[in-house]
This record gives C-alpha cells, structure tokens and sequence, in this order.
C-alpha cells in the first residue's frame, strides 16, 4: 500500500423499494489514508453477502440502525492488515470485522477478531464460522432448545444458515427435513449434507410433501424465509414445536404489506411458540460455537459450503441479487480479485 | 326430579359460516332419566359463554374435538345434584362440569368438581374461579413469565379473562394498560380494576395511545383479539417481551381467511416469543391458583365480575353473540331461571 492507493467503495445512494436497483447504489473512490495513532488498515479479501443486507438498507428502527445515505453499504468480510498503528495488530493478520463493501478499510479495531487461515479458508469465517454458523448454532440449541429426537424443519435450507442448521441437528441426532428451491439443491441436502427429506419447494407441492415426510409434525421450524412456506409450517406443528424466526427472505423485497402468517393460531392448538432472534445477542458465546464448530468442521462431519463469486467491488449490486432469487448454494461470497 | 321432568336442550345443526345463525341451532326436549348406576344427574343453574365456543362449531383438527351436528352444545355449567347412584356425590351437592346447553345433565362424575357456594356464588366458578381465572392465572404467570417491573398489556381487557389478566398484573406490581370497546369499559378498568390505562379501541387511535402509555414498550401482552390490535401490539415490544396467544375473538366469525400478523418480524426485532396457550394442560395446577384466586377474591384484591343474563336454554343462541358484538363485561353466564 502507498500513499496513492485508491480504494474502491459501494455506497447507498438511496432507499430501495422492492429490489434494490443500480439507482440505489453509488461506487466512489477515495485515497486510503495511513492509519492514525491506534488505527490500522486492512485489504479486503471477501465480502459476506447476506439477506439481511436488504433489511439494513431500510429506513427506520429495527435490530440495527439502518446504513444512512451516502455511506459505505454495511458488511462483514475478511481481509489481511496492510498497515498498523495498533499494538494489538500487525501487518499480515488474517482479521474479520464489518469492513464495508470496500477495498480497504481503515478501522480502530474494535470489533475486529483475527482469524487463523491455516485450519479452513479465510472465507469460512464468513460461513460457518462467521455469522451464519452462529445463527444457525444458537438459533437450533437455544432460541430452538433442540431435543432428543426432535424433527426439526428448516426452510432456506440450502443457504449459509440453513444448510449448518440442518447439519448441526443431524450431528444431535435428530430426524431433519430440508425445503429448497430446485433439484441440485435438494439433491445436495440429501447426499452431501446428510439431510433426511428435502422438499423442493419451485417443484413439489410443499404441504403434501411436509405431511408425509413428518407424519407426527414438526418439533422444531428454523424459519429463514417467511410467507406461504411458515403458514404451511404451522399446520404441521408437533405439540410444543417451537418456531425460530431468523428471517424472512420472501418478504425482504414486498412492496405490499408483509404477508403475515395467516395459520398463527396452530400456535394455541399446538402450545407452541414462535421466538425472534439475532445472532448478536451471542457474541459473548461465539468462541464456545467457534470451537465447537471448528471441531466438527476438522471431523468431516460439519460441511461448510462458500459459494463464491470472484469480482470487484463494483459487481457487488448484482451478486446480492443472488440472494433474493435464489441462485445461491450455501454462502455466498464476492471475493475481490 | 319426576320421571317425567323434562330437559330442554340445545344441540348443534349445523356449522356456521360466520356468525352463528338461528339455523345451526336446533331446540329439543327429551324426558331425563333416573341416574344408571355410578350416574348422577345436575339440574343446571348457570351456563358459561365462552368466546371458545365459536371454534368448537367448526369441523376439522383443533386442541378439542368439535361437536358433532346433533350433539348437545359444549359448554361448562355450574348445578346441583337432584339425583345420585354415585357414592362421590349427593343429592343437593353443587357442581361444575362440562354439562352442556341443557337444563339436566346425566354423567358419570368424571371431570365433575364440587364446589363451595358458602363464599362465593356459584357463577363465580365459570369465572374467576373457573377456567377464565385458570387461564388468566397460568397464561401470564407461566407462559407470560411475568416479571416484577413489567408492562403488562391485554386485549379483550373487559372480558372474562382480560379482567382477570389485568387484576393479577396489578396485584404482582405491574404496569397495566387494557384494550376494551368503548368508555363504560374502559372507566370500569381503570376506576374499579385499578388498571393504569384503558384504551378504548372504538373510540382511540391504539397506536398514538399505545405509544403513550406505554413508551418503554410492552413486556407482556396478552392477547384474546387477534387481528389488528394484535399487529398493533407487536410494534411496541420491549426487548424480550413475550406475547401469549389465549385467543383471537376478532377472527372467529370471519368469512375470509383469517388474517396473520403482518408484524410478526418485530418478533426477531425484539427477540420477541409468541405463544399458543390451552388452558386444560394445567389441569393438575388448578388447586393451587383456585387457592390462590380465592385468597384474593376474600381479601377484596380481585374482582370477579359474572354478567349474568336470566332466561331458558332457547336464549342460548342470542345471548352467545354478545360476545363477538362485544355486549359483555366480565363473564358471560346465561342463568336458567
């Protein structure tokens, strides 16, 4: 790095409604300074795209401020320090942190963990030991209370957080059902993932397919997408099911009021209950999931899947759109080169 | 009791659409019978209206089975023995059970409880002594887990169960806002119940007024509406705030698909729960919050307010839709007189 080298920022250029478009995006670009006293500066390798982006782009309260207008979208990544003015770092750490959809990011390091590359690729800190893997980690066992024996249902279920959700409950043991978007993926759940039913929601007919492959219902229903798929699983609610929101990605993009689960009342018939989460609530437990995460990815036993796009910074508005028509496998990843 | 007292009787014709009609009712008359060994026979003195009666009408899988078309009409009632082949129970006893729309019930004792009528009228066990009260009781304390310090808000507040929701958040310390329709209701909370703020939902903007009374958010809401008050509810949740689904009065006449919570997404934005609650499986607890329950009701800390229409079992299917016109405060009970 000098001081000449220029760094390539996405920024949010207004509000979308409904999907985001090219208008709602600006790219700029800007000297990378030296770092301050205590700063340092990293290069960013792989960008984390997520559902929950489009979320953030939105005006108004909601678990996180929303990303202001003309800033640099909001994301995590990983990236290697390229200059330091921070004791605590040193040029040549692998480091995760919410750098921003950016070439480089000049930071305090607050927030920033270093990361050992040596074990699994860098981009896996995006994945399974990153957000999605503690979403899904804490998500199943404990917004979940996971059981002995339980079916547990997951929907997105080829995506970052499904597939470890469904992984995660195979390895305790538990009877798993899968809903994705086509045959691969589905194909991909059951043969590669170990999933016991997968239930391609573009081509089968979800709630006879739910029905038969969980006869007695459904103890537990990792919902990440929301609309017509959480009704459907309501009607097949076990007694005492539990239902963990951890998103709505059918809903993200609505420009008509948000589709509420019309079957809400299974819930009385089921004693069952429906329980929001975010995953950063956990921070202080991620190296217990980390480790334990780690440990089962070392066995072979835990699969983490990056789906990665390699690009520049300026391909940032398009991958996203992956996410939202579903062209993903796992976790998608733009990797700058 | 003669051989031939008769017993006037309501029983089911057929399923409603909507509103319960002249025509799913069908009045009939049978000589009662001399209890058969290890029977007894009540004449009926109170017949409890429950908002829960609308869904027992309907066909298809709920957390009881439906009458049947024919059957006399579900309904708890208070009595007194006139008849006994059965040890446990003796002529002149009182008695609660699930006797029907009927003027005699002929049973074999199962689920028949005696009750004391020395300290409080017989009504007051199909209200706050009865399954109202039970479910008042365990739906806030247990799955509300109310909490010292907690923003308790209920719909239906002048309802048999909502007065009792709000009067045992009082007693535990707690701030309490009831929803109810129209100004006698809400001045009847507020200077009788003691609650800190009714709403009256025919006559207030909820929202501008949930927002006032409550600006730190709710803890606990209880809901017995569903609908609109309950997407109104679920924009002003305090972080961790659990919402106990008791039932959805405003939902149970409808002749569209019943409309599911379009706000459900604050759930996560609040780590929020929502949970379905049938009263029954605390069965084995009721001693305890009887005993509790009619601590209070002695010591002038609980209301229990029965609205008591005088008439025959022919006024059943009238006095039934005051419920869903809102006609009532407290606990609906048709006396036969």
């Amino acid at each position: 790095m000098t001081t000449s080298t220029i760094n390539h920022q996405v920024r949010l250029a207004s509000r979308p409604v409904g999907l985001p478009t090219a208008d709602n995006w600006e790219l700029t670009e800007e000297p990378v300074p030296a770092p301050a006293d205590g700063q340092l500066v990293v290069k960013v390798t792989d960008i984390s795209l997520d559902p929950a982006m489009r979320g953030w782009m939105n005006a108004g309260k909601s678990y996180i401020p929303p990303v202001e207008i003309g800033a640099v979208m909001r994301a995590g990544a990983v990236g290697t320090v390229v200059a330091s003015a921070n004791p605590a770092f040193a040029v040549g750490d692998s480091v995760y942190g919410s750098f921003g959809v950016q070439e480089y990011a000049v930071t305090s390091g607050r927030g920033v963990e270093k990361i050992d590359t040596s074990v699994v690729p860098a981009a896996t800190y995006l994945a399974a030991l990153g957000m999605p893997g503690m979403t899904a980690y804490f998500g199943l066992l404990d917004v979940g209370r996971l059981k002995d024996g339980d079916t547990v249902l997951v929907s997105g279920a080829a995506g970052a957080v499904g597939s470890i959700v469904g992984q995660i409950a195979k390895i305790k043991g538990c009877r798993v059902i899968g809903i994705a978007g086509g045959a691969e993926k589905c194909a991909w759940l059951t043969d590669e993932l170990g999933f016991d039913v997968a239930i391609d929601y573009k081509g089968q007919d979800v709630k006879a397919a739910l029905r038969d492959a969980a006869p007695d219902g459904v103890d537990v229903y990792f919902d990440n997408v929301g609309g017509e798929i959480l009704d459907i699983a309501l009607t097949r609610l076990a007694r005492g099911a539990r239902i963990v929101i951890c998103g709505a990605v059918s809903q993200y993009n609505v420009t008509e009021p948000v589709k509420g689960p019309s079957n809400y009342l299974a819930l009385l018939v089921a004693r069952a209950s429906m329980t929001g989460m975010v995953v950063f609530d956990y921070a202080d437990r991620y190296p217990e999931a980390i480790a334990q995460m780690a440990g089962w990815l070392a066995e072979g036993r835990l699969i983490s899947r990056e789906d990665i796009v390699e690009g520049t910074v300026a391909d940032f508005p398009d991958v996203l759109l992956r996410l939202f028509s579903g062209a993903n496998t796992g976790k998608l990843v733009l990797a700058l080169r």
